[in-house]
């Protein structure tokens, strides 16, 4: 049977409005013997999505954006290489499609960060097709980007895994976070409020850094060891040297960063995975200099290390918080809610459209 | 004998004018048994120096300040617990003269991050006495922060080593330069042209990085495998993806970070220890994402790696290129060149007050 050439999704034309999706056919890369396609199931809304639809990170790389790359599907579809998959099984789609699967990076486990690197969405094929998202009803993309979906991970807690689970877990685990660490995480949202479960169940202290006092007893019961409210005047003092790594989630241009840099160790590191719209504000190596300490950047995750979260979440029972699973159709309510920072901690669309 | 308890030197009281040095005496710190007193020869002109008194970093700590933390000199006096010097040799002083020697950081060969440490100048002593530098007739400070100078490095070349040198020499070793490494080093100056002769003779492959194109040949002299002119667009195109690790001297805020930051394989990392008197512009995570490069800071050196380097730089004929050996009544003079990069690579000051 020949795979299916088309699929259906809510896209958006114009960044102005961001809310208004329409619904419209589009065409699936063409098929290769390496690519698995699925019909999506369930599709997280990330933060991407709302840079990208609002036009924060820049235009639209395509004139329609289907967005949504925390993608949970059924596998109809295998080309002849394909043997990690077979039709039927349930699957996952994070924010990555394609990779040139020959340079080092790729032959490293760190086919994240090739340089032909093809994002899920807002972005295009080698051939020119435009890659879309999630908000769809099929998607196909080469094997590797496919992660097996443990049976022990419902769909919709297993979808914001995809984009925001990966996207923490791997510089967490890169900057061994592990026990006899003491690991700090700032921002408890989608992002945030998973990394302070995969620090504490990988064996780590954890100290949440929040500027929002009122997500304490979630931080806690995540499983937090310490809460740090960064609105009061010296949070960051009594744990000056105390950290051996932090990772930041918050999506913000002026966030604490040298009170932060601070509490680290020698050679300690903050690394941002929060990508916001606008450049960090007063930034001086000077910040960095008592401590030789470092900031740095994360693009989500390998798939060796997707594959070792979905395990992890499996065993130790680690899901997102979902505030409310929606048809897709409700597309733009969700991408306002996120934008508005008004989702604790996730929102989950459901398929609507097939 | 007792030590001597006052010394002469060249201060400045307003950083509005801050090449007008007075000559006063000032008190020397207390004697303790761990100290060492030196009569000094020959100081650096360090652009610490020059960001102090002209106030770039803020106003002086103290009402009238030495500047000076390159320093040469013999010793005259050693408390009793001094074994490792004595009186009538030839040391060294750098940028810091104090730690509280009990916490881990100092307790781990990091006493240049002890939160106790003392600077060199315009910085107090826990007992209130001021802490004044190298443009003067003496110094007296705890024998950690003394280094014995090898016979084969003279004096005015030994000076500029004990600041610029191990601020370089220490994240360059700190960061795996060596055989197999490619480093870049961003910045040809006092510090920058130290650091290719470093980074060259530790064994590594040598990119220079500088938006003055008239240093190439001084570059590749030095020990630079290649040149590559920033002031070039593209420049960093063809070297993506191939350098370990960046040490950028460059003191400025406005330096192509992004572009720097491509170069760097995944995992990369970009040392500033260029400390501009304002924040970088425009840095954002988004910059470091794709390779999961940071960018970081550094602070001097320590003891062991001082002697190290200058144990390096005894075997391998290392030395700073001298621009040129002034009395020290000459400091503005310096100072101003210095501010107006106009020196090529270091200015030292010699005794002319005793």
């Amino acid at each position: 049977m020949s795979a299916q050439t088309t699929a259906k999704g809510y896209g958006i034309a114009d960044t102005k409005k961001y809310t208004e999706f329409s619904v419209k056919d589009f065409p699936l890369k063409t098929a290769h013997a390496d690519d698995v396609t699925l019909d999506i199931s369930h599709c997280g809304v990330c933060g991407s999505d709302v840079h990208t639809v609002t036009g924060g990170w820049g235009g639209l790389n395509v004139p329609w954006c289907v967005p949504g790359h925390e993608i949970i599907g059924t596998v109809t579809h295998v080309g002849d290489n394909v043997k990690e998959f077979k039709v039927g099984q349930r699957v996952g789609v994070g924010a990555q499609v394609l990779s040139c699967m020959k340079c080092e990076r790729c032959k490293g486990d760190n086919e994240n960060y090739c340089a032909q690197s093809v994002d899920t969405y807002n972005a295009k094929f080698p051939d020119e097709v435009e890659a879309q998202g999630g908000y769809s009803t099929a998607i196909r993309t080469h094997q590797q980007f496919v992660f097996a979906i443990p049976d022990a991970l419902e769909s919709e807690a297993a979808a914001p895994l995809l984009c925001a689970g990966l996207t923490v877990y791997s510089p967490l685990v890169r900057n061994g976070t592990g026990p006899g660490k003491t690991v700090g995480i700032v921002g408890i949202g989608g992002l945030g409020h998973l990394a302070i479960q995969f620090a504490h169940h990988l064996g780590a202290k954890v100290i949440v850094f929040s500027h929002s006092p009122n997500k304490k007893d979630d931080a806690l019961s995540l499983g937090a060891d310490e809460f740090v409210s960064t609105s009061e005047d010296g949070f960051a003092d009594k744990y000056a040297d105390k950290l051996d790594y932090i990772l930041s989630a918050a999506d913000a241009k002026s966030i604490p960063l040298a009170d932060l840099l601070s509490t680290l160790k020698v050679d300690g590191k903050l690394t941002s995975v929060g990508l916001p719209d606008e450049p960090w504000e007063g930034l001086q190596p000077q910040a960095m200099a008592s401590n030789a300490s470092c900031i740095g950047g994360s693009h989500i995750g390998s798939k060796k290390e997707a594959n070792a979260m979905l395990k992890l979440c499996a065993e130790k029972n680690i899901k997102p918080i979902i505030d409310q699973v929606l048809p897709m159709s409700e597309a733009g309510k969700a991408i306002e809610a996120v934008k508005n920072n008004n989702v604790r901690y996730r929102f989950v669309l459901k398929q609507d459209l097939a």
